[in-house]
């Protein structure tokens, strides 16, 4: 087989000129900010309905809406005002503000999500995670106990901040902020939530009036057992019968799935049981504390409370912006995994707007954060929903309920919310996954455990930041090492593939081919070049035999994805290093743009066209040719060869 | 060709068990921390000598030592003492702190690290940047007009942290911080620091006795206009005459690079025509400023004078760290090139070990931070120097110096030093690298002018921290959005590549051949789930008609070297996706790490052996197969199915 010099016998490498940087540049940006492409629907007839159908989906689903549909968002509506009602409450005075805030946010925010919204099975409302944090956060500043009203115009304040916040991050299309909160982050910071979450409710439990704003769990622990003096026994028993009575109903719902909607009643039930049995025996004479007075109406503005005093502007930013993003996580990934589960496209983006738009409207009509939670959101799903219809539903249930109702549940006694929080906390307590992460990826089982051990020990906001920290450092680390391995020819074939990985390979005397890890950029450059050495060393090591030093060193770059200018710098470097060691270079397949940036910095052509190959076969084929014919110029060369 | 389901007559693909957790773990520490593997020398016969010479490099070359490599070092040594000493003058000025202090940091250091370091061609002294890095961070909280003992005290303590932070940095192998400091943030920094650098000698040239304090541009400017009254005019024709004559010896030096002595002594012969220029014109009675009292004498110990009172510790520590990162990556940086230059090897780690050292006995001997300075290294190596010996001969002179000669540079004119400090930060502005950048990699160019104009415009640390950021921006936003492309199978051969970059290359009907870029992780795999999608849509956008909607999906893994939990849930879901959709995805050529994460999370065994290909041959002719032989069982599939 005849070969030239330039080999051109072999598949022509494309060495085009690079592609504008105008072209580039839009691709890039296309695919960081508009991976999903949404204007796609612009380019059909009808565009201005179409983008209005894109920006506002009520538009989209309302017209073709009907009576059968209606049937099961009714009764899926229903059935999550019985879950809103309780959990508004119980979550309200994990907030730390009074429990009819709690009601009010589970009418004005589903009402806005509705309009627009694109996932058809998340219920919109309070969240105990969030809550906590926002009490956390601002009882820093200002105590409830101290100032009630200045607190709740704070939390409606930041409640203000995560909606702004929200709905830039949509707006500007940063969706790949919330991707940084990874699942193992979410397992470990919902479990260790959980957990001090379980811990507070022992306030309730015991019947204590005194109690510490921290939420780790030593100063908790420390709290309970510091004011044993305050404890109730009549308190703790009605709590444990409450407690008992939930976990049963959730045993059910495990042993027959079909029966999800006895657990779905069970906190409504609680909370009448408990109001009826407070009325009638007057437990507060017996130490018990019930909710206390709630107003009827609907909720009142609350716009001319929100307070942007520079002294507490840190605090409530803080707390608004993260909450939001633990909000976003929570609600963006309940919708995606309905979504994914009934085959439909939830956009992150779009999700953000809403919600943002959500909370911005919940801070001017008395709400505080709202989110899709996951409890709520399941139980809509099961109930059957159809579209974001159960949530219009709830929201004129929960405004009958305010109109009419909301006096009734003045009697519930606090431990009977403290037992409805515990039960919903159980569920998000995921030892399973945990230890399924321990198995698969230790690396992603301590970024859980960050988070996990970081809430429960230090506060909530320190063991998320932590937890993402090393998510990012692991981010870092990933393109600071990239696995670089050393192929061989698969027997009876033409593949060439990692060694280690098929241990039956074949080398090819006086050859080395090593495939490159992506990307090659100034973090990893200097490793690159070190790691490549290496293996040249090792190999000459192993084949101490003057016939299979290496001759040639051939650079699979079929899996470089980016290149910048220190990689571009370092592989110059390393030609000239091997070129001092009588070693040649061949670049097999580089993409597309590592191959434009290679023409841009003229490093193509201080190498030689010649030197690229489109496959590692072509490659092997001239190297194989070249030291077969070429006289051998290294007459002095040996196997030690000093690296660089 | 008979093919049953199994695939068996196909390239076998290794489904062998994972290795240990130990196994991945002891190669993944060894890639991350070890890259250069230094522990395998002490395999050979006399570990100990081996060990004690990898750890002290003297013990190494010394034994090898002989006159004739003396020679050069001597020649090499005289050459740079003649550059220390008006340069440890001039930076000393620049740091704050008294000019005898820069001379004694031209003493002990070079000996240290003569022992200690790996770089045959480094010359150790003081820097610009970094000294005035620290004069601005410790001005910050003390004068030195107000309490000059205690400013150069704190200047004592931060030399202290950053030879404790390097040293640490060496020994916990974690060169890999410094890989952060990219070649275009040094660039933008380097250039933003000559420009402030320069105007902060304004002072100087102009004769000013008030300034400021601040280093920003605005300030600066400010500074120098708002004291018109004290400028003096002798002192700026004196310094211009200095300016003119060093600008020329670097011409010279530019036109014929064998002369480069001349402009290395060029700044001795400036000092020295200066001082009896100042000696016999009494130039203080005409308002030109001169050096002042130097004391004879060698250093005297500090380390009494070190100061942790916990008020100034954040500056200090500050300074210490900050100034000690910027000071490694220029030491390692040169050290680099000229070991790449002259074919040896410098090993990062160690070479910080050798500067924490040094700085650390440093602050014991009344020396402020050191490092290896762009300007001395490059004389250093043009003057012939062959080993660290060059150091050791220059503290020698040094010591003799302050020893006998010190008085004879107190009539130095500060104007003199300040053209001397001028002229060396021309050199840095490097405009043309910068315009490379421009052409080359956009993202790079922007990094650089965040460093640049948050130096020249902000402050220093300020600049650094704004381009590292983008750098850490960017090198997350690459494994954000790794680059999938679709390939094709290239004419006349059995090759698959980008369509994109290949335009002539055939799509098979009915198949769609992703191949997908790395890593696959939680901050990408929704981005990549939804692309993939795109593809597929975009793919039966293209060809409408039935016969060539997408069946199969052949997903390269070639190129991914890393996936994490998150990245195979994914892969579930984009799987159950496609089932759904009829679609039939094939896997290709997993690589090690990513097949063995697919065998423990049981992902394999859910997709199927039959669906892992070893080559997209291979899967490309199976998938074929299955289309023609395979009854046809999607009735109702059209080609606008809806994407999840």
């Amino acid at each position: 087989m005849a070969i030239n010099s330039s080999g051109e016998s072999f598949n022509k490498v494309n060495f085009a000129t690079p592609r504008s940087f105008a072209t580039t540049f839009r691709s890039h940006a296309k695919e960081t900010l508009f991976p999903d492409d949404p204007f796609k629907e612009f380019k059909n007839e009808k565009p201005l309905k179409k983008a209005l159908q894109y920006f506002v989906p009520i538009f989209e689903w309302l017209p073709k809406y009907n009576l059968s549909l209606f049937r099961y968002d009714f009764l899926a509506g229903i059935t999550i005002t019985s879950l809103a009602i309780p959990q508004g409450i119980s979550y309200a005075k994990l907030a730390n503000v009074p429990p009819i805030i709690g009601l009010y946010s589970s009418f004005v925010p589903p009402l806005i999500y509705a309009i627009f919204g694109s996932s058809k099975h998340i219920a919109i409302g309070t969240v105990a995670a969030a809550s906590l944090l926002i009490a956390a956060m601002i009882e820093e500043k200002v105590s409830y106990d101290d100032n009630p009203s200045l607190y709740v115009h704070l939390v409606f304040t930041a409640t203000l901040f995560t909606g702004i916040f929200q709905s830039l991050l949509g707006i500007f299309r940063l969706g790949i902020l919330v991707d940084f909160l990874s699942h193992s982050t979410i397992i470990g910071f919902m479990s260790g939530t959980a957990i001090i979450i379980c811990l507070q409710q022992l306030k309730g439990i015991f019947g204590l009036t005194h109690f510490t704003t921290k939420t780790d769990l030593i100063s908790v622990m420390h709290a309970v057992f510091s004011h044993r003096n305050e404890w109730r026994w009549e308190s703790a028993v009605v709590g444990i019968c409450f407690l008992a009575f939930l976990l049963f109903t959730r045993y059910l719902r495990k042993r027959n799935p079909r029966l999800f909607w006895v657990s779905a009643i069970a906190p409504m039930v609680t909370v009448i049981v408990g109001g009826v049995f407070a009325y009638f025996a007057h437990v507060e004479k017996h130490g018990i504390q019930i909710v206390g007075h709630l107003k009827k109406g609907l909720n009142p503005p609350s716009i001319q409370y929100l307070n942007f005093d520079s002294q507490y502007l840190p605090v409530t930013l803080k707390a608004g912006i993260i909450s939001g993003i633990l909000a976003l996580a929570e609600g963006i990934a309940i919708g995606r995994s309905f979504a994914i589960m009934r085959n439909y496209q939830t956009d992150g983006n779009k999700e953000m707007i809403a919600f943002g738009f959500m909370n911005i409207v919940g801070s001017f009509t008395s709400c505080y954060l709202t989110t899709g939670p996951f409890s709520k959101s399941a139980v809509n799903f099961n109930a059957g929903c159809r579209t974001a219809m159960s949530n219009i539903v709830m929201a004129v249930c929960m405004m009958l309920t305010l109109l009419f109702l909301a006096p009734l549940f003045s009697y519930t006694p606090l431990v009977a919310l403290s037992a409805i929080i515990m039960t919903a906390m159980f569920g998000l307590i995921e030892y399973e996954e945990a230890y399924r992460l321990f198995k698969v990826d230790k690396f992603d089982f301590c970024i859980c455990m960050a988070a996990f051990f970081g809430v429960t020990f230090i506060s909530m906001d320190v063991g998320l930041m932590m937890s993402v920290g090393l998510s990012v450092i692991r981010a870092l680390l990933y393109v600071a090492r990239p696995a670089t391995c050393k192929l061989g020819n698969v027997p009876d074939s033409i593949l060439f593939r990692d060694i280690e990985q098929y241990p039956g390979s074949n080398e090819i005397p006086g050859m080395l081919i090593l495939q490159l890890g992506s990307p090659i950029y100034f973090a990893n450059c200097a490793y690159i070049k070190e790691r490549v050495w290496r293996w040249i060393r090792e190999e000459n090591g192993i084949s101490n035999s003057k016939e299979n030093v290496v001759e040639h060193l051939l650079l699979d770059f079929g899996g470089v994805t980016a290149i910048d200018i220190a990689g571009l710098e370092t592989l110059q470097e390393l030609k000239n290093s091997l070129d001092s060691n009588e070693i040649k270079v061949s670049i097999i397949n580089p993409r597309i743009e590592v191959m434009e940036k290679m023409i841009l910095s003229k490093f193509m052509e201080r190498v030689g066209k010649e030197s690229f190959f489109l496959s590692i076969e072509d490659a092997v084929e001239a190297c194989r040719f070249s030291m077969h014919h070429e006289p051998k110029a290294m007459n002095g060369f040996s196997g030690n060869l000093e690296a660089p």
